[in-house]
């Protein structure tokens, strides 16, 4: 994706290896929207850390961070007597930087299994799985967009796009490929409290000119009743063989709402999001995070001209924060991957085999 | 209500006439729940302005501003030679202040069929008016507390508490009472986007020491699909004769919600919510707020100690912002009225008879 860094029009996926450095670096996007910065990790610890405070976050972005971050602990410890405890450490420590994204565990199982395990082997497979990714984002966005026509009104939630995908996005990418084929539609945007990624959706929607509206997320339902809404795109954390999903919160009233309605309604996502060891969404442990995101709320001051977070609520008020919710398949129109636009029954036997493929490495 | 105003513990309505001043009072509901100030109206302009900025809300506290506002006027107009003409324009500007809620006008009526219509009538009409609504509150508690048990979890949504109701709250007011009676349950909280009027519902939980949990408003559905919620009680900003309700932004959200896993929903309000005039919620005008509402949220800045504003959004995004949403009749388990909790086919007849009373002003 373009971005300005440091008042250069640079084109830059959402995680990539420095060779020149040595370092794994990536768009910290906790600033975004209102600053692009890059942000750097020496070591795998560092990249574990960007994770967990998600100045990385979209499932994919998270795998390919993850697969990024193994690599750079087999650099580390390759000289050491403990490479294997080590190289473990580092996995789990990984792993363990958010729960929900299965991306994540497939990126390290696909270093995992380099073969043989040495550095530039395993720095290697990584940029190949970032790169997929990105490539998938492309085909999504060429197969998804043929459910986008003229005048329509979609509705998404979260942000799907470039930053969440390595490259090209997930959701979004049906999107803007329709879009720049001249289609003219208008898409409503979620604000998707607490984190607020709407507003990295907008900001992406307006660079390329694409018509919007930014609605709080329990307007939806006003919007959906009033026929306005034509089509819901969004992503998905993770994939299970029955085709539930685990989604940014907030996914499963708008399904709710859509089949009341009748409003088709897709998820889009890459490989690497598909969960082939877990059967159904009631076996996805969902991620509470910190109650300090619903307390607290991150925005630009016009007045100090810069980032700053106010508090929402008084001291003694007590919270809860599930990151996610599992919206089961029976909800579901259809599945936008890399491999068509895919039911229930098609997804199992089309995926499975298709990630096969990705942990051995061969294309 | 109890509040602590300049150091006192003071007990106050949400909205009061000061005779030694001659003025309309209220507290500022866009300092709550960081600061208790009370905000002055010296005419009914002030008061009309007070309505449309939401320094009172909630549609029974409006419709009680409304109809002091109305009695200033009579009492500035009083020995004008365009008496009539003037109260006209006082009137339209206070009804138009907001237009969802019907209470507004229902307190204006109630104010021009003083009989004779002049200052101190006016004044004592008003009084009435807002002096029923409260008690009306205390009544809802009584009534609808029956439908709390112990171990409940109940979710609710805005704002229903005594300041939106004078004294003693809608939807809240049940919760309360229940509470005092020794019942121990939990209430979810919803947050409610964009004016967070869930701070005020959570700071007067605490106030009880009511077990709370704020939540997002988009994780709702992630609660009650775990089977985390009993009992869904929330407000009415207008209710319609064939029961359709017009209530927060987001309340049809949580009604198909609750719907589709059959939890009980209920709407409390006061007799001067019922809109007799308006046959469905098809025939309900929704206002659509400022959507700087959306874009910006004001919180409390621990760096700068006080309030603070900041913006969501870059510059160039889009918005829109609906105030409210309707839920037609056929996804509400009962109306909890002064006059009992009723279903869909009393509601008309009970609550048409009773409004009757009230613009008569005959108890």
């Amino acid at each position: 994706m373009k971005l300005e860094i440091d008042g250069k029009l640079t084109d830059r996926p959402a995680v990539w290896w420095d060779s020149t450095n040595a370092i794994v670096r990536m768009i910290d996007q906790t600033k975004i929207p209102f600053q692009v910065e890059v942000h750097n990790c020496p070591t795998y610890r560092e990249t574990a850390q960007a994770i967990k405070k998600m100045i990385i976050r979209g499932a994919p972005s998270i795998g390919a961070a993850a697969a990024y971050g193994l690599a750079q602990a087999v650099r580390e410890f390759w000289n050491s007597d403990e490479f294997e405890s080590q190289i473990k450490t580092a996995y789990n420590e990984l792993l363990e930087a958010r729960p929900t994204a299965v991306d994540l565990q497939n990126g390290l199982d696909f270093i995992c299994t380099t073969e043989p395990l040495e550095p530039e082997n395993a720095l290697n497979r990584a940029q190949l799985f970032a790169n997929r990714i990105a490539e998938e984002g492309q085909k999504i966005g060429q197969i998804g967009k043929e459910l986008i026509n003229t005048n329509m009104n979609i509705l998404t939630h979260c942000h799907t796009g470039a930053l969440a995908l390595v490259d090209h996005g997930s959701a979004l990418s049906p999107i803007i490929q329709a879009w720049q084929d001249g289609k003219r539609f208008h898409v409503y945007v979620d604000e998707t409290r607490p984190r607020v990624q709407g507003r990295m959706t907008a900001w992406e929607l307006c660079q390329y000119g694409i018509n919007h509206t930014v609605i709080c997320d329990s307007a939806s339902g006003f919007f959906i009743s009033q026929g306005k809404v034509d089509l819901i795109i969004l992503g998905a954390d993770r994939v299970t063989r029955n085709g539930d999903i685990a989604n940014k919160i907030g996914t499963y009233n708008l399904a709710v709402l859509a089949s009341r309605h009748k409003i088709p309604f897709y998820t889009a996502f890459p490989t690497s999001t598909f969960d082939y060891s877990t059967l159904t969404g009631k076996d996805i442990v969902i991620e509470h995070r910190d109650t300090i995101e619903v307390k607290q709320v991150s925005g630009c001051s016009q007045t100090l001209n810069r980032n700053h977070i106010v508090s929402l609520y008084t001291d003694e008020v007590k919270f809860s924060n599930p990151a996610f919710d599992v919206t089961p398949s029976d909800l579901i129109t259809g599945y936008i991957t890399p491999n068509g636009i895919l039911n229930k029954s098609q997804l199992e036997k089309t995926l499975f085999n298709r990630h096969s493929h990705i942990t051995k490495g061969t294309k």
